[in-house]
């Protein structure tokens, strides 16, 4: 290359021999000064001698090495956004340059593929569920046990256990839901009539329903038993929460000969005690997909979500004690109280309106606009924050399932524990 | 290129040979110990030698080389993101490097490409129906009659054929629901007054109204006859469900002369069938395109949006048992049993507050609040599922439209027999 | 360079001279039968001699051309990320590429620059409106004067007029909400009661609120007859739906004295006209600057939007059949017949729930159920597709708000007509 | 290089002379014509000389230079989406090109990351508030007071108070929302019965309400003194609207004295003092961040979202007037007024559905359904307002959180002072 007829621009003219950084074969040309401009990284402790050589050779990525060398000569460190924050960072470490000096701008981009390897190691219990609960120090046969009434998906002979739990769940609602009209009506027609000649007519059914709930509640002291023993871990087994109801849901049945005598008595302890079985119900979520992707992006979007409770909170608070005084002078006789008034501002804000308590004033009227405009803003309220949970979770599901098993584990175990 | 003064690093000074691979043009400059770390690939073959020659030259894209050729140095396979998936596929291909390789953090770009023809085939018959149903093997007439009746944008006789057909239903439901009101009239009139003298008076419209719903039914049986016979494939014909609700739909005109005698005995089957009338309203449907589109992001959201249903039944279980308890002391008579407290659930829950039931006592309008903030709340559950859909399948069809047409089909097919 | 131990693969041994193709400085090296798999192109036709020469040099984009190279190769014309469309699309055309060549998986990528001019130039006129309506053969004072009514920003003067004229519009409205109480009280009135004598109590304010309308009206007239003078088109001007509502709307004034009277008469017609009053109160939302954006986005997505009605309405005629045959057999006197039925369907569709009919029997409150939760779904449908349009033109006009203006002009005119 | 049978195209003969322009390393060729297409430029000044030397080194970033050289041969400035706005900014003013040659379809790309970092500045205070409250001028025992009661997370102490604090505001509005109770009570009482017999037993808890009510508001004004004496800037203090709504709740305590004697003259301007009470409630919500972050993004969507109450408040009017005409002739006694029609258009756009006005007649029912379906639409609408900023505040916030601290502040204020 000839030097004749050569024009130089961009550095100082003291110190301005040019140094050539071979990058496994892309040739960077720059000033030795502009290298001196980062005085402790790997480039400028190479050139900081009385006579450098002119040529250096690197077995490095070339594309990267221009953005280092872009970062000598301007002083900011930018990120393309074609190439892998991941492998920026390492390229980054060996030339001596900090993560720390990526420009504001730029960090989003920076970061975006290193969230979504961490992103994908949180979610991995999602997509493959139950594999870590098993420890390897129980014994053989409580392991099967486990996996037959845990992990349906783990034999047919567990997904027949699945189907009958299902069933018996909603045998035991459907009973008890049918249990509760005979309770209210024996009691009011005694309380009325004062007679009990009808009971004996009512005693079949009640009778027959008794039976099906102790059918059911025995299947499950069986099934919550089995599962107790067969648990591998005690501890976590008595902090889930699914469990606990599932034993206080039990508690109906040995009060049943002791409740039979004082039956008036406890019956407020006896409600809450059967209101707790309507939880099973949950159980029949459990190994639905989409619940468990909804329930993650919930999740994820909590602590935000529960601003919508304290906003509708706070405006029923609000609207409740105008209504109140918009309401006071006029005769209507349902704004009495500010609790009551609570009841209409929920009613009104959630949209719902049962027409129980209407405002008859002008005033009372323009407060009743106010709130349900504020109450249709109030149902849009929550949607961006799922919205925006939920369509990351998808798309990182997504992935998870169309990538490739056999690199998974490593990879994002290195880079989880190169980011600890 | 004088290599006085050169300085090297990089590599372990055992096997620092350097290599110069010729891509195209571009010289990637290595050492012949980094070629090594992968001994399968074609490089590492190549080198592999006693006296391996200094320079290799490719005719392959040197861009995608100089990641593949990163791979080779750092041991993970990141990829760009401003290549094209299918072009990275191909040339990892040509250089040896397994696609499973790639890292998590670039898997979602390494599939997007893919995913996004994959998905393009996929909408094909969306943006040209009908196309595909005919099959060759068919007669000449029977594909004129088909296309007569199926399809209305093949000819302007098809078209009008299409607005009689869509004239009828719009005359046959009219028909029917103003038919009732007079079934309904005579019947509690007999039922109220026990005479029949003003029977004369109502003989004429509803004879007229049979007269229409006859005139409709014929058209009907026509089309349907018509329909049958040139379909090419009697099969898919019968399994078509739009089908099924036509041929049930014609059911009540053949019923309509025995049921004349005993026709109080066969009401309820009568009503059943007359009911699946009103489903013809589908076919209006069937020809607006926008309703296509969400169709399809329904669909494609099934899976996630049932859970909206399962939601709404678990949380009408448990409001349903929580406002029974609350409300089982206070003197209300709506909250009787607990199946009427779930219809009060349904109705809170949906926001629809017909208010026939409301809660009296403290707790139960605790409880009612609870309800209807939960009903905001799964008000907006849905939202991100179909808008994440509903984007993706715009751009697509989109995409669709403004794709010149000759490329499409080859490359496509290319695609899918490539990932088959 | 010395061409010992060079190894050379990629191409057919027959044709396999190397030819040099330096673009701008960057030499790509390719084989001649590479170059020959497009016979059509630029390049195949200049090396398409007995000796071609071993160096080419071309003034054009090196990185385009590396991709151009790309599809000599492989036959497919993969497009970057990372450049524009336009840009590509420029080049293309150079090396005598197709755009219909472009790859179906990167088509989207192709198409999105040339898409957003597009889309820039269709929205001109919201970010700048009024501005393409002067024509230049109008004269002078015309222009001033339609400007002064038409266009609030252009002087002090015109905002004065604009605020004017907002005032007359609430003024004209609250009148003619006030003088319907009156109208109706007087005539309930006489009626009831047989008499007038309170009339003339009432008289004072009905003829006050009739000097308003008056006055209201006769400014009205003047903007109108003003309007109408000053524009530069009269065609548009009264194609404009706008002004059509203010000459209807001006129609009372002329049947006010014919119609003192014969009132009762022509009463259904002067509802309508009166009715047509209130549409003025759209002249309030022209100005505002998000209510636009809305407009267009709404517009946008009207042929989808359109089918949120649809599908309402067929809905409506499903639930309102199945609750008519599910309420038929029990004693509830509201869903006699089939149309109070539909009317029922929408009040629980829209989650409206007034509760004047409300189901009774258990199959009612099945079909109520589903419906309410039919409604809920309905009532998402319309937020992903206003979303998808609503974030698209946002972008946009930020976008256009934050451009310079100089270049802006020219450029989108040479896309326009270059893709025409 | 050997020049013989080399072929050059892509310029004028005339002026065909060679410039090789040596960017750090990377030799792009062009002509000298081609470089003479911008002639204020920085290259076309070098190049405009008799002689030009054949060479010219830049040590600045080639693959920017690559997109400038673009520039002087096709007219028109694409900028790559690879690299950062901010680096192209500052290497286009180093070539002399201005940013606002940058062509409509990369506007938006060229100031994605300029807009970025602005709204990254923005959001600091959201992300760290009450940081820059503190002015250096005011003493130190100041600084401490005012740390205590308005930053709960500098100190434990402060945290207790934050949490007394709370305590006192939830005991406030209890107690006032209790007292209202009785105050009707007794008023209606005495209205009702005549005497005051019972007055007595009330006379207990309404005393014990008065005394909470006192003790909370000596808590509110010893927490108002403190923070308005502590706080660095009064002018800032009294503008604060939290702090105003603290003053004027603190009214009726000053009062107190005075009402007991004649209490029921000035009712209603105590009402409005007790009503400001219950906004005490928003403190609550100060410290909740989802809110702070909800609260931006409402704020940025503001000017939008005020189209939501006009459009809302011209379907009132449009059908409020549109039913009172379809239901003038029926014998409905709702639809009295235009007025009251306003009411049962809110109420039904709003879906809130009292049930109190209902339409009859079946044109009355048809508005009715325009009315809700408008409704329907009308929820839908904020939605997309609101979740496009919500996406985007939440973006930010999430870089700003995972950024380090270190070059934040210059950089950012860098980027500010070159955009001003
Ligand atoms: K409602
Ligand atoms: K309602």
């Amino acid at each position: 290359m000839s030097s004749v007829g050569t024009f130089s621009l961009g550095a100082s003219e003291g110190s301005s021999e040019k140094i050539v950084i071979n990058v496994s074969g892309v040739k960077h040309e720059t000033h030795k000064s502009t290298l001196m401009t980062l005085p402790g990284s790997r480039l400028a402790k190479l050139v900081d001698t009385e006579k450098p050589p002119s040529e250096f050779f690197f077995d490095r990525n070339p594309e990267v090495f221009a953005h280092v060398l872009q970062y000598y000569r301007s002083g900011k460190l930018h990120c393309p956004t074609n190439l892998c924050g991941l492998l920026l960072e390492e390229e980054f470490a060996f030339w001596g340059v900090s993560d720390t000096d990526v420009e504001p701008c730029c960090w989003a981009t920076f970061r975006q593929n290193k969230d979504t390897v961490e992103a994908l190691a949180q979610i991995k219990h999602l997509v493959e569920p139950g594999q870590n609960d098993q420890s390897s120090n129980s014994r053989a046969w409580q392991q099967k046990i486990w996996a037959l009434f845990d992990n349906p998906y783990s034999s047919i002979t567990a997904k027949v256990i699945a189907i009958i739990s299902l069933f018996f769940i909603l045998l035991s609602i459907t009973a008890f839901s049918l249990q509760t009209e005979h309770i209210y009506l024996s009691q009011s027609h005694q309380l009325w009539t004062g007679n009990s000649s009808k009971n004996f007519a009512e005693t079949f059914p009640v009778k027959s329903l008794d039976m099906v709930e102790i059918v059911c509640s025995i299947w499950f002291m069986i099934e919550f038993v089995m599962r107790a023993v067969s648990c591998p871990s005690k501890c976590r087994f008595f902090m889930n929460v699914m469990n606990i109801v599932d034993l206080l849901a039990l508690f109906p049945l040995f009060f049943r000969w002791c409740s039979s005598m004082y039956c008036c008595k406890m019956m407020g302890f006896l409600h809450i005690m059967r209101c707790i079985r309507v939880f099973r119900i949950f159980k029949l979520m459990q190994h639905v997909f989409g619940v468990r992707v909804l329930n993650h992006a919930l999740r994820a979007s909590a602590t935000t979500l529960c601003t919508v409770p304290l906003v509708l909170f706070i405006c029923t608070l609000i609207f409740g004690t105008m209504i109140y005084y918009a309401e006071v002078d006029s005769n209507d006789f349902h704004f009495i109280n500010i609790p009551s008034c609570f009841w209409w501002a929920v009613v009104t804000l959630t949209t719902v309106g049962y027409g129980d308590m209407i405002p008859i004033s002008g005033q009372g009227k323009l407060v009743g606009f106010l709130c349900a405009m504020v109450g249709v803003l109030l149902i849009v309220l929550p949607v961006p924050i799922i919205v925006n949970n939920f369509i990351k979770f998808s798309s990182l599901v997504k992935t998870k399932y169309s990538m490739p098993r056999k690199k998974e584990k490593n990879s994002v175990d290195a880079v989880l524990s190169s980011s600890a």
